[in-house]
């Protein structure tokens, strides 16, 4: 397997010297990062891709790293959709094909395994992980049972009363379609409540994730909750996680989620379900951004 | 849920005045600790678990802390069995039964999910979590694949070649039998190399585990090593990980394995496995034991 090193790409860039657009498909702990944006002083998501590029093609600046969904402290994701632009460190005239995986292999020795490159891609520039993004999917993980499981702690909400699923399969349905999501998202600073936050929907489902073969919960079941949306708002799957525990307790049922999304107020809502259930596992793109993949998908 | 707290167990310990012996199954991740035994200024999960106890029954010496299997630095548990002697917390004249789940959950609280109580139960004082053991058995997760998987960062060893599982799972059977397993153990301090160490090992088995409801490997598969044992011997199981990764990359076989035995002696073997890989899943007692339920095992 050949080795680049920061020196090689140095010189390819020295020879190239063009910008070009990278799409990557990025995989992270969460747990590991104070979330996705880069933050002074802190260890973030893109913090560390950009100083692993930085590295990589000895630039002066850091990269600008754009994300499809920014994801907040603890959250994990194993398909988050990122670009980027790079002067360009790979000779296209030699091994076109085999750069891109080089590329990966370097970044993927750099993060060190708590962020890995699923894939890295050359992309017309009008790609933007971000604006061309028609849908993002994400889920959500429960662990019901009397003992918590140290292996999942990271992973899943362990949450200790037995909860009723197929109720909260049935409410899970009741916020597929159009709708204000103003009761289950945290206002953005600057605007008013008033403002409605409309969001639409696509999938949303409940069910209990068959872990025979991989990992033993004492007696308990892993319950995972998915869900896709055009967009989505902040807090928005961890506020409806937090009402669906609550439905699965039987201290709430589905009407009350339609009661909510009319009442367009957080009051009477459930607490936001803790961060590190919370995982990023796709986002699919139009054919008008020039992919040369089709959507991505968990 | 009635909530017991350091006070109310107090009370109960100045009215009972009597030790008993526990029995507790407990999991932990690995990762967060300097290895089960207790080590000072060292996080350890027999200080962490002797400390939570100290603080429920407020007796004035730290509890020992005995286990089936001593794990090191990094390897996890999900079946770990201890005993402990304890000034009786609890009242047996009231609700003989409702104790044992309040002091679990009294240490599950107090312990903050990185170590947990799967069962706590009062035994015999013959009962020994060290030497009434008949077997241990432990499991090794391999992940192979192109791209490191964040989320099993801290589960499994991550390994890039493509691997022949096949002649894995065939060379895992020669260390079926009672064999000396000087050339896969770590010397212990005070020995000589001319001692030597036998155990019995009565199963082995490599395969590749059904990943496909809970995590997505990025095209990889998560290869599962399993060996149960009348007793291992310090590093015994990474040893002979590490053995069968290199039969796995075609840079060894199974007659490697054989010879390796044959020989007494490290030289030639493989380097262990990394720690974070390995899980003790289970120990086994038997009757004689005195135990209010059948063997232990995932």
């Amino acid at each position: 397997m050949p080795q680049w090193r920061a020196s090689s790409w140095s010189k390819d860039t020295a020879l190239m010297g063009q910008s070009a657009r990278w799409r990557m498909t990025v995989a992270y702990r969460g747990t590991m990062f104070h979330g996705f944006a880069k933050q002074p002083g802190m260890q973030t998501v893109a913090g560390e891709l950009a100083d692993a590029l930085q590295r990589i093609t000895q630039e002066e600046t850091s990269p600008l790293i754009v994300c499809a969904g920014r994801t907040d402290a603890g959250v994990h994701a194993i398909a988050q959709v990122i670009h980027v632009d790079l002067v360009d460190p790979l000779p296209s005239t030699r091994d076109g094909e085999r750069g891109p995986d080089e590329l990966r292999h370097s970044l993927n020795r750099q993060l060190g395994g708590d962020i890995s490159i699923i894939d890295a891609v050359k992309v017309s520039p009008e790609f933007d992980a971000r604006h061309s993004a028609r849908w993002r999917r994400y889920r959500y993980l429960i662990l019901e049972g009397a003992t918590p499981n140290p292996l999942l702690a990271e992973l899943a909400w362990h949450v200790s009363e037995p909860m009723d699923v197929r109720a909260m399969a049935q409410a899970s349905g009741a916020v597929i379609g159009s709708h204000d999501f103003r009761c289950f998202c945290r206002k953005v600073a600057g605007t008013t409540s008033a403002e409605p936050i409309v969001r639409l929907v696509t999938h949303a489902s409940v069910d209990v994730v068959d872990t025979s073969e991989s990992f033993d919960l004492f007696g308990g079941r892993l319950i995972r909750f998915e869900i896709q949306a055009s967009a989505f708002c902040h807090q928005m799957v961890r506020s409806i996680a937090g009402q669906l525990v609550e439905i699965g307790r039987g201290r709430s049922n589905g009407a009350d989620i339609v009661a909510l999304l009319h009442s367009q107020s957080r009051e009477g809502a459930a607490q936001p379900a803790p961060s590190h259930g919370l995982c990023l596992v796709g986002v699919g793109y139009g054919p008008e951004a020039g992919l040369p993949k089709g959507p991505i998908s968990p």
